[in-house]
């Protein structure tokens, strides 16, 4: 089959479940590394670091460096930069949205922010979405890190970043520009920053709405895996297919 | 002028005005009383005790009893109590909530309750939110006090209730039952409370999109005046008129 110079894979439900790797998708990244192929490993989690991320996975034994975590916060920090360059920012989230505006030079403020940043933020208060509010009616651009609206803890679904996002947007009447899957800026990202091109990349995920659809928007080749999210039989339904569906990552030859 | 037994006022922008009394609106309130009307206070606000929404009127120099204020908070707790009896509640709110489940008889429960009651709470946490989202989704009756969605403080619009309530809803994919106007649901429990005819009762208000679509929904009369939100010259785009439409409540006579 194909050799790509970069694959990228979406995590959970495509090389883990829960806190559980799938060896499947374990022995392809294995043989993928040597066989030349760069590896990188993309979450629309905001709440991680990339260091974290990786501790993540090796805690899994699925081998893993945090120069191969693209997060949607380093793709939102990043988008920032270069839409606006370096901003005073008013920010929801935790300590990986915190470190990744920090590190491409914006400056994390209370209030008064020049933009508006939205991330999960399980520390959320009254306080902080009125702030937000009053940055976004007065102008400021307005960033979700992703627009999921729920996703599961043990107990059941409980509000994700994008129910959040959705608050400040019905309060303000502007809607947010998101950055995780299905929008493509995390595969532009690295992209950009490891000057890849299109045809050398590809994208293995199990959900058709985020994983696949971010690598048609940004076009490069797809692999979805029934592992997850999104059955076999129901990528029919779809108008876009993606490049490969595979039952299982066994099935990928070399 | 024809007499009514009851009258139900807004309160801001027809009784008052921020902190300000509105001096025709008092005028007219005190000549009601002398002429054997009953008057009641309505309010979407479920943040405040009766005693404390009197009390405020009372600082402002317009005489109030408790037992005249008609809050979202009183019939959000009636309604529970007359659809379901009294349950254990999981609720997000202020005191005026607090003590108005309680009065009605309802249990408050941090979690498995079984029914979810939303009022706006400046204490917001995402355990609460997300525990009123497990007890949504695990079939609990999800009641918002009101559906607003924004309202303005000293700095600018911050969120209402109605944004809180939209989150759990966009988690959960379930919608509110709303109780304040613009629903009847608070004119209805003083005319049950109360034993008033709906031929006996008017609404007076200065928004259409509130005030007085709760009258029209109930059917009685409504007085709009032009003290706040709706202008008069706006009303001529609804289908729906109210009853009487004054530039000023002086212009009433008794």
């Amino acid at each position: 089959m194909k050799h790509y110079q970069a694959w990228c894979f979406d995590l959970d439900g495509t090389v883990y479940r829960g806190e559980t790797a799938i060896p499947e998708a374990v022995r392809l990244i294995g043989q993928l590394r040597d066989s030349g192929s760069r590896i990188f490993f993309i979450t629309n989690n905001s709440a991680l670091t990339p260091q974290m991320q990786a501790e993540k996975l090796m805690r899994m034994g699925i081998r893993a460096a945090p120069e191969e975590i693209m997060t949607s916060s380093i793709a939102t920090a990043g988008y920032l930069a270069g839409q606006y360059g370096r901003m005073d920012v008013t920010m929801i989230g935790e300590e990986g949205l915190r470190e990744a505006l920090e590190e491409a030079g914006h400056r994390i403020v209370t209030e008064g922010g020049e933009a508006v940043v939205v991330g999960i933020d399980r520390q959320i208060s009254y306080d902080k979405l009125a702030a937000a509010c009053l940055a976004v009616s007065a102008g400021a651009p307005f960033i979700a890190t992703n627009g999921d609206l729920a996703f599961p803890d043990e107990r059941g679904l409980v509000p994700g970043n994008g129910a959040f996002a959705g608050l400040i947007g019905s309060v303000t009447g502007v809607q947010p520009v998101v950055i995780g899957k299905p929008e493509s800026h995390m595969i532009a990202e690295i992209a950009r920053k490891q000057g890849l091109r299109k045809d050398g990349m590809i994208l293995v995920g199990d959900n058709y709405e985020t994983d696949i659809k971010a690598g048609l928007r940004f076009g490069i080749d797809t692999l979805h895996v029934d592992t997850g999210v999104t059955r076999k039989e129901a990528l029919a339904g779809h108008s876009e297919q993606p490049t490969y569906s595979l039952r299982s990552l066994s099935e990928w030859e070399i």
